[in-house]
């Protein structure tokens, strides 16, 4: 088991009431850097332990999703449940939660009952349209938020280049960006709590799906408001910068190559074999060459397609283009990079002997945090966390579990 | 002026030596949070004031990307730039920076330089690659950290589906993620820092875009690992779960639907009129829903193409099926969600009128900082914090503008 120096959230402690992924991520993310994490699950475990891969019927994006967590169950329809739930808050320094709306509000964790058994306490809200307003109760499903967000219709190909619909992002992009704004929130509430000036008490974040998303659309909206402008998508491209797109390979690989100011155009036309290309008047200057991108586009691609990726990706380097071949889980699991930094690293794991994972992020030299452990099996904290947060015997634990609350 | 609460991180403050999107977009949500940002940007400004659509030579886009900052110029080449620069370091809590790795450093803003000059201060460094490793050295370009992290080759159409190149994601997710990772792991050593048991000492955090991206890979690297499974792109669906997709409507939208679980499924039919499609064989759980996903996505777009997408969406949403309009930034501006909640919002700015801005995301409702002003002139805070934070008298100010420094 690998062990990190503490990470600068150590210290912190977060109870999660978490399921599926946006709830989950913000407590991943918490927990890279130190923080206690205790994350509740029904006896059934969270669903998201049955998606993606399994092997011997356990899920390989848990041992990442779940790693550094305590895991507790909890069985929350039990009328017995709801006092040990409070006595868990009472040791947190944060909650973080996304159930639909209200939902934690009728197993009896109210404001007024959270605030009574942990004054101060900083409670995140992770929901698909927020916790008011007309639509706080529909259903939240990721796409639907990334859609109303903004980020679906914009990442399309441009306008007429083909009937395909919009493309998903190719992750849960709006549950994840939720994640990080949760933490976010979190870690402001806290510091705002506990620092030096701080106010000694709690807030109350509350993060949608959509406003995440929302939030990380750049000049869309104020080009919109001022101008009607309506940002259309680019597809492969970008809309002010050209050439700067994804080629075809010999090796049915693509290539990434970004080469849009006029010393990079010149460099990558010259390791085309191609300089008089720079002299072009279709693609003098970036103004330009966006107006004539799919011409240059072409050209660039009916060059590419002649060469390998490996090859391509050596002489544009040698040239000094900035380009890169575009990574699979392969090429991203043997980067020299990712693996100087750590940033793909073997963890141990008793489910599966080893499992790659992604590092921590953000990087911090003196006091990295790390993989404590990886996605633990359901409950396989109980007994230690109602030990040694609360204070249960043995016998105490073993009647609740007897009784069907744990 | 909009006068938010003060927000939970009223009382700290964050000197921006950032530049295009990284780290500007790090500050912009620390200081929607309340955060007392000071951005340095050169006598020519920022280069991101030049994207995007301009109004009167003004970047729309920057109201919203540089709200809530002071503008100080400095001339960081100037040699009587550095000490200035050191005691406005002295006043602050945090640094974010996104030049090349090491380039502060040639400026004089040392490690050891900077501890001297504030004791304590967290420094957060944004890059394409991070600050060590063999690729630390190369052109940060968003796109390439995108390609790198692997959300890039994801976001495509599905294998064999299309010969057109894998799309971008339509905003900069790689330095727009980075940004927000930088600013988690300020939040975090700041409260290691500042807080009750802190240990009063500063850290440095590290960022690379490609990191950030790969931070959200889901399963991708642990499945990759164990079984050798290069996960795929999926389109506009998820590999998992079906139907769920965006279909065209008789007016030339794109209405997203996810309606994944049987019973859902079973309303959507319903709702198209076809309720004997519940029953087929071939879409007979969301395993060979999934299987048969082009068939049914054949099916209901050939139904969504026969009615508006506001129809569609009326429908829909009698019958209980998760759907919404595909969002232009024109549903974005007049949806009641995010009007009835601050989301979207009419910020007043003196070089435009008013301007369209996205909210303070998260929504923290009884501290929610806000929009104290949008993105400012090059400069228009040089004399206020020079006087107020560094005590500079007018003509010592006068004469450094003289002189070229600021």
């Amino acid at each position: 088991m690998e062990t990190g120096s503490g990470g600068p959230l150590s210290g912190l402690r977060v109870l999660e009431l978490g399921h599926f992924i946006a709830g989950p991520f913000c407590t991943r993310i918490l927990g890279d850097l130190g923080a206690d994490i205790i994350k509740i699950e029904p006896p059934s475990g969270d669903p998201v332990r049955q998606w993606g891969e399994q092997v011997g019927g356990h899920s390989l994006w848990f041992s990442a999703h779940g790693r550094n967590k305590r895991s507790v169950t909890l069985n929350l329809k039990h009328k017995d449940a709801l006092p040990l739930l409070l006595r868990l808050v009472g040791q947190c320094d944060a909650l973080v939660e996304n159930h639909r709306p209200g939902q934690i509000g009728k197993f009896g964790l109210t404001p007024e009952a959270l605030e009574a058994a942990r004054p101060g306490l900083v409670v995140a809200h992770v929901s698909g349209y927020g916790q008011n307003g007309p639509d706080r109760d529909r259903a939240a499903f990721g796409v639907i938020g990334e859609a109303i967000g903004g980020i679906r219709y914009l990442t399309n190909h441009a306008p007429g280049t083909t009937d395909l619909p919009p493309v998903r992002v190719g992750v849960s992009i709006g549950d994840s960006l939720a994640g990080l704004y949760a933490a976010i929130g979190i870690l402001a509430a806290v510091w705002k709590r506990d620092g030096i000036a701080g106010d000694r008490r709690g807030r109350t974040v509350d993060v949608a799906l959509s406003e995440a998303v929302l939030s990380m659309m750049e000049g869309t909206l104020p080009e919109y408001g001022a101008l009607g402008i309506v940002r259309q998508p680019a597809g492969a491209r970008i809309n002010t910068a050209a050439p700067t797109s994804a080629y075809p390979t010999a090796d049915g690989k693509w290539l990434l190559i970004a080469a849009n100011s006029d010393p990079l155009f010149a460099r990558l036309t010259a390791a085309m074999g191609q300089p008089d290309l720079a002299a072009d008047p279709r693609f003098a200057g970036n103004r330009l060459r966006v107006r004539h991108a799919a011409e240059l586009d072409d050209i660039i691609g009916a060059w590419t397609k002649r060469a390998s990726a490996a090859e391509l990706e050596r002489w544009l380097t040698e040239a000094d283009v900035p380009c890169t071949e575009v990574y699979t889980a392969a090429e991203i699991a043997r980067d020299e990079q990712f693996r100087a930094r750590g940033m793909v690293r073997d963890v141990a794991d008793p489910l599966f002997g080893t499992v790659l994972h992604p590092g921590v992020v953000p990087h911090i030299a003196d006091d990295p945090g790390g993989v404590r452990w990886p996605g633990p099996p359901i409950g396989a904290h109980t007994e230690e966390v109602l030990s040694g947060l609360l204070g249960l015997s043995g016998p105490e634990i073993a009647s609740l579990r007897q009784e069907g609350v744990l």
